[in-house]
């Protein structure tokens, strides 16, 4: 056991905007050959190892980063989970 | 029940190759005060919504999506969940 906890977090697109990226992997999806793709939607992960020992803790610091500099909270949606 | 079957695909980068986007995300969670970060890793998230009912199929499907088009196997590693 260490002191170091591993936060990870997701941010995706809300579903009410747009995603172009995910628009231009499914048309190169299709134009390879696969089928049955409807949908495709491109997020981000970001993994902290933080100075931490109480989750509790390090959720509501990794949510303040998230609020503060890691999610554009206008488009995007995020959620934290904790692999201590 | 309907035949969409949600996959969620995550790519990081391999241990070994150098993430300079999570150095600045780092960098720019130290200058706003957070202390306590010591590695910070960027990777990648894609949700298909694929037409299939059968998830051992879909699972390999999208496997192979990712071995030929999706994830750069050389620095990126992959894994597939499904959400049925």
């Amino acid at each position: 056991m260490d002191n170091i906890m591993k936060v990870t977090i997701y941010l995706k697109l809300k579903l009410e905007v747009l995603d172009p990226q995910g628009k231009v992997i499914a048309r190169a999806l299709s134009d390879l050959g696969f089928v049955g793709i409807n949908e495709v939607r491109q997020g981000k992960i970001i993994e902290i190892d933080l100075d931490e020992t109480d989750s509790v803790k390090a959720l509501s610091y990794t949510k303040n980063m998230c609020e503060r500099l890691l999610a554009n909270t206008i488009i995007e949606n995020y959620s934290v989970s904790i692999d201590d």
